[in-house]
């Protein structure tokens, strides 16, 4: 595989499930951990260790069946917070404490009543704590999007020093321009003495719709790794969605990045993580709505059924979404249900078409639009009625 | 207002109504524009006239109705198409006939089997007929993401040349990176030469999430006109969402652009158009999603209530949100509850708090998260029991 790889951090199970009616008990949570190792991701966040007993226990037996993914524990930059994540975590194959601090000025005010150099002080200490456990210590700068930039290399330097493997660079309220964010990761790129000895990586939110391009941004700046969850869930406006990195990844080669994941598996997960989590998602989802390869307009189902790629840059088998839909009306002719019908695996002769299609007509005056669950019915029916049923 | 002003151009009677499941009848339409003319957009698609009487009908009877906003009609570059476009639109005060042909060399082989001289003619022939009927008329370069930059530069020149008062540059599959569209509408400022006769419109597709990003990349290089839809609805994965693009420019004051767009109103018009149209917004959607304004985890709730700033980059009520949410759970102590109780319109002394905190537990056990209407009954209950009803 040519190029960089781009290490994908998922926190579907952490930054995913602090969502209002997402929250998973530790049955569900190893599930989903067990999918997304499937899925590649090359680092799990299991939850936050400290934060309960029942997320403590979550991340513990998350440990003990995933065998390739790094698994990590959230921990704020408390001696106490690290320790229950270091203990969390002490059974996995590959352990990492994500520890941090906001380091932007209105948290330093308004959440530590603190100074730039205490808060300096506090997150080295912290990522020594960790280092006494685990050998693989990320480090947060929280609200680093509104950290002024020579501050945060200071800090960044600082953590490096101290041991930090990783270092973490969220845009936490979601505020960045792509060119801003990637701006402040060059910034870093070029500032920081000893960037070359971590992996930067992107933390983005979607409060202003920008959380991808924000990530993909600090990747083409020199990042390493993105942290992203299933859907684009999160608190407010979500985080970066793990679909649309990948699949910009993917299909951008003159980036020279490549990703470890599985891109067929994405609907299908997406979908267990939409059901698991009762979280929808909606129609108009990149990579994972219901429409999103649904053409309906003449002139798109024109172009499409004579070239596909004049309006489909991505084949949706690719990200396990089934094929593209072309959305049968009453303005459908018969060979395009004779067509449907065959994709759905239905060996049917011209006179039972011709049959098929008078009842098709009348659904399609009832319902606007016939899907193929309908399709199943009437073929079913149509069956049972041939065998005497 | 200082600044650039950059036009709304609101395309969710056309590009959104193209939609499975979202077809509008006529009065349904022109509640919508109504809605949209009240929001402040600058231009309305009303619809593509040629492509039934229906649509026809619904064009017409929007512009009896609408008086500021302009009402722009969509056609292909083909004269009955342009001449039912005008049609259409001749009783507008401000109408806009929006034609156009695809450029990119995939588009004028699969689709038209014909040749780049051959497409520029016939795209100059368009907007001349175009120009017979009005004098506002936007030519669209379809698939443009795609168009080799200097065959686009030429069209663009020509259409200009013809008359088009503004020049749309779709990215019709979603394509782009925000910096290779950036790049792409630079180049058109940069070297057609009368640039300065028209407006350059964005029309970004959201395959890859990148919609809003490519928009707003495109206006930071010199477009003046921004396409898009409520909640973004369209095609697909859909177009670029108005009510991002939209707060994008009001919260970045540095970029120099302002909209006139009445911004409290955002969260109102999402719900209607969701409604009329059937199509569910994610509760992670940004600046309209019912969780875009939520904070639950503890961290997050405790800088939040200690400075709404450290985690909120919008006021909720800028946006019609009606305000923060935070989930109340067995976690919440006494004090969020009275606070709540209180922002809720209920005046309890700290005894009644007392009682109904015990009640608050038993619902949170049960529950997990306490909704307002949980706090509503259980208010009424307890004053219905004080009062012995």
């Amino acid at each position: 595989m040519p190029g960089k790889k781009i290490n994908i951090f998922d926190t579907t199970l952490r930054d995913g499930e602090q969502v209002p009616g997402c929250k998973l008990n530790t049955k569900e949570k190893i599930e989903l951990a067990i999918v997304l190792e499937e899925l590649g991701v090359d680092i799990i966040e299991a939850g936050f260790p400290v934060s309960s007993p029942g997320d403590f226990n979550s991340v513990r037996e998350i440990t003990k069946v995933i065998k390739n993914a790094t698994v990590a524990g959230l921990s704020r930059a408390v001696q106490k917070d690290i320790e229950v994540a270091a203990d969390a975590l002490k059974y996995a194959a590959r352990p990492r404490i994500h520890t941090g601090i906001g380091t932007s000025d209105l948290h330093i005010k308004a959440k530590f009543n603190s100074t730039r150099e205490e808060i300096l002080q506090r997150a080295v200490q912290a990522v020594k704590w960790a280092k006494n456990f685990v050998d693989d210590v990320e480090f947060y700068a929280e609200d680093a999007g509104r950290t002024e930039n020579e501050y945060l290399a200071r800090v960044v330097e600082a953590v490096i020093a101290a041991g930090a493997t990783v270092v973490n660079i969220p845009d936490t309220t979601g505020y960045c321009l792509p060119f801003q964010y990637g701006d402040k990761i060059a910034y870093l790129v070029n500032n920081v003495p000893n960037i070359d000895k971590a992996t930067i990586s992107c933390h983005c939110h979607n409060d202003l719709g920008l959380a991808t391009a924000n990530s993909i941004a600090g990747v083409i700046a020199g990042a390493g790794q993105i942290e992203c969850t299933i859907n684009g869930l999160g608190e407010r406006a979500g985080n970066t969605s793990l679909e649309e990195v990948v699949m910009i990844i993917k299909q951008h080669h003159g980036l020279g990045f490549y990703t470890n994941i599985k891109t067929e598996m994405l609907n299908p997960v997406s979908r267990l993580v939409s059901d698991t989590m009762r979280m929808p998602v909606q129609p108009n989802k990149a990579i994972v709505g219901s429409n999103a390869f649904a053409h309906s307009s003449g002139i798109h189902q024109d172009g499409f059924l004579k070239e596909a790629l004049t309006y489909e840059i991505i084949n949706p088998e690719t990200v396990g979404a089934g094929g593209s839909k072309i959305v049968l009306t009453a303005r459908s002719g018969r060979s395009a249900l004779a067509h449907r019908f065959h994709k759905l695996g239905y060996q049917f002769t011209r006179n039972d078409v011709d049959t098929l299609y008078e009842k098709f007509l009348e659904v399609a005056d009832r319902k606007k639009e016939v899907e193929d669950e309908d399709l199943d019915i009437m073929a079913r029916q149509y069956k049972q009625e041939a065998i005497g049923v």
